[in-house]
């Protein structure tokens, strides 16, 4: 699905684009949005738009990186948001930035775009801001998809690691580790970002105007804080995997300590009992009037020194 | 709450703006302080001082990483001191500094702020040495936060270590783990305040004079000594975790030896014992006359044997 | 063996050498692929086209690790992509690029070079895009099995991962070792690759063209993509051995505690039945009546509450 | 205690300030050296030497971080250097160095700046190689104090990896440890001392000669070799308690095996000796004449089948 | 002991000094090889060549760390190479070049050196490359052995990976450990080689000549080769002991499921037997006919239950 704005100062809002204009030249400011487009529309980028094949290339298949690359006069950009109620985790987003146009091309529904999409139909004197400030406003609400999806884990990660301590399972280790592998993947996301948004702040990066740099600047330290964040979040992860170890190595003893303890006072009571089991016809202490409950009195008294020594050594 | 500081070397110290007068060019020089700001009081920093939306939205919701932002004549700081009388570890200080003017945001009471203050309130001659001198004498006991905090936790850390030495229990490596991820959180903080110094310091920020320049250098050095600090304090809570496990390891194998021992010397015992009780009717040592204490001696033999056999591999 | 292509805008398509000819300076452009060469093959580098010994040392046991030279004239690569079908896992590429020609040398056969030697024999006007166009396409497909051999080992790796939480056998760890062990040589290929393919972008370089310059810088990006990839498939399996190291830990402790319950729980009893095994004469309890099922009962009830007493701590 | 030296190559030797002289401006060369420095010593660094208050300060209480600190016409350092004799690992020394003074500082007796300090009195036509040569001559043992250190340490680690090897105990590892936080403490101090010796030895540092500057050079390239040395030592350190983690884990395995293997020989021969020791009226191989010895060989047969077994499984 | 080889194009090869003349500002090439050097002998690099105290002092005793010390018209390097015949497992090799000479002092028989030597004496032409070919071509061969080493332990660790997998023992563990102390020392030593080929290489290092530059690149090349082979050697090392940890610790398991399995299956069957050994009077079972044949019936069918409950768990 594509949607056409034009904003041209003089004659207002267009949706659809003059016949015979070419569209990277127009008057004004134009965003040309691609929704889950069809070959069809992707192949009107290279005929109608005249982009690098390349780029156009990258927008049928998305990149898990993002990335940046410059042509004469426009940049084409891959960007990735967090998308947690899909199945894989993040959405990709394609935007190719000119002096005066800004196309963005997407394979799932993006909210984001959507509501500056309608703000940007209902009041077009956004436009005038210029296209860079499109990109601004579209990398805004972008960004925030990271920090939601961190305050959610944030929470997560602290509950998981009480749990590792109340009831260390194979459950708990699991989701653990799937919080892991999520920070290994996402840290690769941002820093790749962040290195975009460095460029785009840039003084020698062209497509951004003297007085909209300060909010890519912004857009900058929002992604230094992530990438603080999600390493953190992945110290935090490991972290927990060593407290599991730990305290799995602290269990082990306390049930050696349980096993060891009954094993050593139980043995050697077995032993008295089946000494006097024995069968031998001269064994004088069988005779006796109170042998019975003298070796009853021996083995309680055994017992009971054992575990004086045992709690003793601390071992219960 | 709102409290003023005007201090014009002609005319003495001011604690009220005067009428129509744009605070952001008052002759002399200017503190603002906002201590826990109502929304209205925030909302003057855009409309009187103009001050960049993007920065006072900050001051509403200050950032965790400390991060600074520059605009045409004045530059505005997020900064973190350590607050552990509070739930959160770390308290946020906003300040806008100008070539004659500063503006601190704090949404806690921060003590060293009111000292700074009051010093400011009875000599204002202090003002002469430049709004950055101010800057300079709110970062120093700010840093000084840190220390006193690490050299609480070293202490801390070195009794945790010596009990995980002593006796190692969930409880002790409990605490172990929350200072790791102290360690962990603060030294973020500390690496983007180190960057934000090393910035002010910088001959060509030029809101900090050149005869201040040393003492912003003094502080950049006070960071690079917290830096070690936090790296260190955090290698030694890594460590006493490999400790606790190497401990932990090693009372397994001193458990598992006892066990070993004792299951190896009884085991034999009751053995002989059983076969003695067994119901044969042929069985010719029953009818021994001393087959009861020949058995009894053999068992002891055999205990002595092999306690000497395990004491010279070293069992116990 | 050897095979030649010599185009001239001119006079069209060569397969030989004019005699007499120095092939580093024909008029158009020329690619010579060498296929498992002879001695005598490579001995031509030196005599006929002129190339520095130390390059053509490197032709003959091309290094593990990719590299660039850089010569008065002309440059020398050795580049590497996944050979999988082979028993080493990588295969190698030395390139000579001047000018006007491109030499090819390899010693086994690869079947990206001779498709795209068969697509230039049958449009020879592809030689127009230059000599650094045939390098590129030839870096695209070549870096496109890395690509290839990453989409397979990662659906491999999370399989692994899922049998390692299933069941966690020496089979899958050594697989999973040995997939580590190939990312730990990867990792070194491709970082090496990419600063090469870097110098081959840089505009400084003079042998690639401006017009094809971003051609280079998107080989760049995919390197780029590549070594995030290879990085996380390390992590991957590294965190692979660390599910499997804390499962086997939390097996232990399961398997410890069955033997513990089922020692804890029989022994008494076992104790009980060997002290009414003793042949005391005197022992009242073996008159009573109901002694026996008395004991029984002691040992049923006991063993009850025995387990109680495990399930509340959760032993079971 | 406080000692001056002042030589001027007109007038010789002097070990008192010509009245009403200002130190720093003195003609000639003066070394003055603080031992274990009054306040009122100190107090003399600002009041007659005119040295920065930040820096007298830093005199009084010396960080443990090694620094610099430049200010007009001279620079003030604090150096470490191993002091093992001490309770703390490292003593502090700090000096200011001028184009033609020196002041040395130092709360503890250090034997290197005695010796050079008789040295120069014995021989003042030292001072003529000028004031930053006293400072190499100074760096030169301090640097020297590490390098003994490492010896030391370098030996007793390769002993320890030893004992480790022959039996591991707490008191080992306890050593071990201590190692690993010296080393942690150790590569902190180095690493800014390096940085110091680094600034030194630029071209732009205008208080070292240029004839003096291969000195400094040659004191950098040392400590590139002592951060080498507490890098390699701390790897060590690591490697010893990985060893003694996997030699326990080792011994784990031959006690289990020791307990297991004595455990299924004696549990099945303990059961038949008990199944005969049962009381039923009708067991007819209780009549048998050689039942017993039937019993008996039975036992024995499955004794050695079982170690026979065991021992071809390899677990003894 | 000393040799010298002076070669002046106009009077061919001299192999001593022409009385009265200055080694340093001889007419043509000169080559100093001190072997072993006698005290005296290296006392004449200080008096009659006039090199550097510092330098000569270095070539008394080598250091451990490659090195390299710019002078005024000549620079003085300390090398190492692998001699592994020898009980240390490097051995140095000072050089001093200037631009018409070189001097190579070493404590050991270096064969290299000695093949070289041979080389040029017999060819005195390979003289006119100039005194830095002749530093390349003690390079060549000194990397070379650095390889030859590699080559050794490439196929040593993949045979220890192997034997681990078949059989963890505490000597092919002790090898392992070896094998990684060696990568951890010589990875510091080719850090710093690298380096110095590297400042020989730049086109600023005036002692080489622009022709032969490329010869140390290419040494650079190697360099980085090395060095990304003794880092994968030693992550392959730690690699193993990881295996190692993983199959112990899988090898537990093993062990504790069949010590597990005995203790579950033996201990009912005893404490049955135990019951029929009690001597209450009044036991019914006692007087049945078949009461023996019915409990060892029963003892049979719980013993095959529990087994078949194991087996389905998979123990074993």
């Amino acid at each position: 699905m594509q949607r056409l704005l034009i904003f041209d100062p003089a004659r207002g809002l267009l949706e659809n684009l003059p016949p015979g204009c070419q569209p990277r030249h127009v008057e004004g400011y134009v965003w040309l949005d691609l929704n889950r487009p069809t070959p069809e529309e992707l192949e009107l980028l290279t005929s109608l738009w005249h982009f690098h094949p390349l780029a156009v290339d990258d927008c049928r298949h998305p990149h898990y990186r993002p990335g940046m690359a410059q042509y004469e006069d426009y940049a084409f950009l891959t960007l990735r948001c967090v998308q947690s109620h899909q199945r894989s985790l993040t959405g990709a987003l394609n935007v190719f930035l000119g002096p005066g146009f800004i196309v963005t091309v997407h394979h799932e529904e993006l909210e984001f775009v959507n509501q500056l999409w309608q703000q940007y139909r209902q009041d077009p004197q956004l436009f005038q801001k210029g296209a860079d400030f499109v990109l601004y406003s579209l990398l805004e609400p972008l960004t925030e998809t990271f920090f939601t999806f961190f305050d959610r884990t944030e929470g997560k990660i602290e509950y998981l690691e009480e749990e590792v301590f109340r009831r260390p399972t194979r459950q708990i280790l699991n989701q653990v580790f799937t919080m892991r592998r999520q920070a290994i993947k996402l840290r690769k996301i941002l820093g790749a970002q962040r290195d975009i948004i460095n460029l785009l702040a840039y003084p020698e990066f062209k497509l951004v105007k003297e007085e909209n740099r300060v909010f890519f600047l912004d857009i900058y330290n929002e992604m230094l804080r992530l990438i603080d964040q999600v390493e953190t979040f992945h110290d935090l992860a490991s972290s927990t995997v060593e407290i599991y170890l730990s305290l799995t190595s602290n269990r082990l003893n306390e049930i050696m300590k349980v096993l060891t303890v009954i094993t050593t006072i139980m043995m050697p009571l077995t032993l008295i009992a089946g000494i006097y089991g024995m069968n031998f016809h001269y064994m004088p202490e069988l005779e006796w009037r109170y042998g019975y409950f003298v070796v009853l009195g021996v083995m309680a008294l055994l017992a009971g020194v054992m575990l004086f020594f045992f709690r003793r050594k601390g071992w219960f």
